[in-house]
């Protein structure tokens, strides 16, 4: 079906707010909004563009205390707070003092995302193509997931009241299984890993006209969702850009997503313009921009990912190429460190800040650790870490080696004799 | 060492903010703030009296999104925003329109604490526990718990630079023990169940005056915590209280707290009074208060608890007796679930709404069923159900009968062919 023909059979005309257009990565080739996410021209991704109107501080403000307080510059209808939604963001951003002193750094700043719905950054990407897909006229929300992204989908179609298929590779953490099947969703183990699931929704997306894939068919609009991360950072820093930002890579959407959110503030004037590197942070197991970046190239090499960070386990990443360019562009990195480094990471964080990420947060803070030892992140200036995940969800990534330093029966005496041994 | 010596170590005049004197339950005797519990004159529990000031809706909503913009109804300085905390609060309040369809009445909101830093409500009262410990000079902050007060009160300690000591019975969930252990406190599991932690604590804070037991030692200041539950439901709903809510109950604390804050707010003008029906919800394998208020007691008889909702099983409750007051009083009433019911109410809860809560969660949604098909709940009224806890924590009570459709191969007929099955 066409954008005109679902735009016909729901009866009304487009409303995705300011978004204008669809336009293509590669030669900016041009085309009316619709769900569709390759450029049949050039063959690359395509990519919201916008006309904007005036936006002010004042109206975000006054706005609902989720992201649809930056609906004006989100690919959304107008009406969209109205919808039953997850209603995603509005998370923590909190001045870790104690974790900057551990990494001997100025100031850092961590966005905590655990604070989302389902415990992870995806409740806003998900939201973001709910809310187009309506406006498409689609009635299925579906999805291949490396597991957040399963949970968010599976729990955002729930709250709409629509179908949901999801499809996931079998080996998957325990929790994020049935974090999903708990929403009564039609969730699938797929024999294979997250390329193959990919691959498949990408064929599926073709064959199910009905069924709106949010990071396949829906893709532009979906990632328009990670903009939040960065106006909310923006926000909460008082309206202006941070200098040094960590962002875990799968996909690489995310990282690209938080560079636009940063240039669009500027454009609309809703901060100063400022320059704010963008460091991109990998897990050795699964490291093919990481190894792009450093070897010099443009292109990535797909990998077969082997590492504890199953979210972030993605070979072959979609939005690679452009990681790599925006990272350049923005004088950052990109880095990757061991699954050892990753549970320390994660310990690191919960110990002084007492926030209990999951492996991607490991990854984001293992990979800050390592380029502030190594000279590439400014120590003098103030860093964002994006702690996209929640510990909950891999709790096997940590459970060696912690627990509780003793069993003791119920006496003062035993305590004390416990607490003296610890 | 007394509340006095303790501000003269602090070097300071003791600052609890609008916190005027302790008042003791039965017979209203006064005593300085002080970290204690228990009136020693008809040792009855001791409670926070104000003296508030003038309190404006629009300071409130020009303050920091947490608790910590009812600071001028709280037992904590007046500076609190300014020390390190987890900051909760300010959670969402959803419309559940496809639950309330599902119960068959008009209206309920679901106040979903699952975003919490820690993931239950109980990082509120842990927040005003340790804003109030410092001010009395205590280093360590100490619990006994049934396993999400060990989360909030490790992530709060590490957060503050605090050292910590947790007990927890040996029999809790796998979750909550390494979500505690995380945050690198002194975690000890104790043989035993709840209650005999409980006495521990009480003993142990005889022993160590530098421990802030939050739930012993300086529970007065702990339990007003859940006051901001009651404070931001109001203010969510725009400045009124609801007609009806329902609380799950483990020591009682939060019930009859969430009740002191509708009346507060009432007090000093923030919202026009108007009565809100209290109901309490437990799980049958540990329902002293529930068959206490079905006999018509005002005492309750310990029990030993057998339940699936462990965070709830708490089988000598202390505040038991303030809880048939407060539901006998509002005109409310007081059920319980089974394990049953409890799994069946987490499913309906995460399959209309998409949110995914623990088991005390599950005996909220439960019980609010069972209060509506008795006709206790009024179909034509509105209702309130606070989810306390979450899902990830408590995976054993769902994990049977959920989980993926089936397994396929990565191609589109193995996946219609699953879908045409399911
Ligand atoms: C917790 C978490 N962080 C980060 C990412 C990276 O997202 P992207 O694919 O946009 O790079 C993912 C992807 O699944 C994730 O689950
Ligand atoms: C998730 C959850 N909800 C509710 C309660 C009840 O708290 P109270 O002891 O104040 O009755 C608890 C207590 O541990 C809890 O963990």
């Amino acid at each position: 079906m066409t954008a005109a023909a679902r735009t016909r059979t729901t009866g009304k005309a487009l409303d995705l707010g300011p978004a204008a257009e669809l336009v293509s990565k590669e030669e900016k080739h041009r085309q009316p909004l619709a769900p569709e996410f390759v450029s049949l021209e050039d063959f690359s991704p395509l990519e919201v563009a916008y006309d904007f109107g005036t936006v002010r501080r004042a109206d975000i403000e006054a706005g609902p205390r989720s992201i649809w307080r930056y609906k004006q510059l989100l690919p959304v209808p107008s009406d969209v707070e109205q919808h039953a939604s997850t209603d995603p963001g509005c998370t923590r951003l909190i001045r870790a003092d104690n974790l900057a002193k551990a990494l001997g750094v100025k100031r850092i700043w961590v966005k905590d995302d655990t604070g989302n719905p389902t415990h992870s950054f995806k409740d806003r990407v998900v939201a973001v193509a709910l809310a187009a897909a309506r406006e498409f006229g689609f009635k299925v929300l579906a999805c291949p997931s490396t597991g957040n992204l399963a949970n968010a989908v599976a729990a955002a179609a729930a709250r709409a009241g629509w179908d949901s298929v999801v499809l996931v590779p079998k080996t998957l953490e325990k929790a994020k299984i049935l974090m999903s099947a708990v929403y009564d969703t039609s969730l699938l183990a797929v024999d294979g890993n997250y390329d193959d699931v990919n691959r498949l929704a990408t064929e599926l997306a073709g064959e199910h006209e009905d069924w709106a894939f949010v990071n396949v068919n829906v893709r532009p609009y979906y990632s328009e969702g990670s903009k939040t991360l960065a106006f909310e950072v923006a926000e909460q820093l008082g309206w202006r850009l941070p200098e040094q930002i960590v962002v875990p890579i799968a996909s690489g959407s995310q990282l690209t997503k938080v560079h636009k959110g940063f240039n669009e503030l500027g454009e609309v004037g809703l901060v100063e313009p400022s320059p704010t590197k963008i460091f991109g942070a990998q897990a050795t197991g699964c490291s093919p921009v990481a190894t792009a970046y450093k070897e010099g190239q443009d292109v990535v090499q797909p990998v077969r990912p082997d590492t504890i960070a199953r979210s972030l386990a993605i070979g072959a990443p979609a939005d690679g190429p452009y990681v790599l360019d925006t990272v350049r562009q923005t004088g950052g990195s990109i880095e990757d460190v061991t699954d050892d480094e990753v549970r320390e990471g994660i310990k690191l964080l919960a110990r002084t800040e007492g926030i209990f990420a999951e492996t991607a947060g490991g990854v984001t803070v293992a990979t800050a650790k390592k380029l502030i030892e190594a000279g590439k992140i400014d120590p003098d200036a103030e860093t964002v870490l994006l702690i996209t995940g929640d510990g909950l969800k891999t709790l096997d990534a940590v459970q060696d080696g912690i627990g509780p330093k003793a069993t003791v029966s119920p006496s003062v005496e035993a305590v004390d004799e416990a607490l003296r041994q610890a």
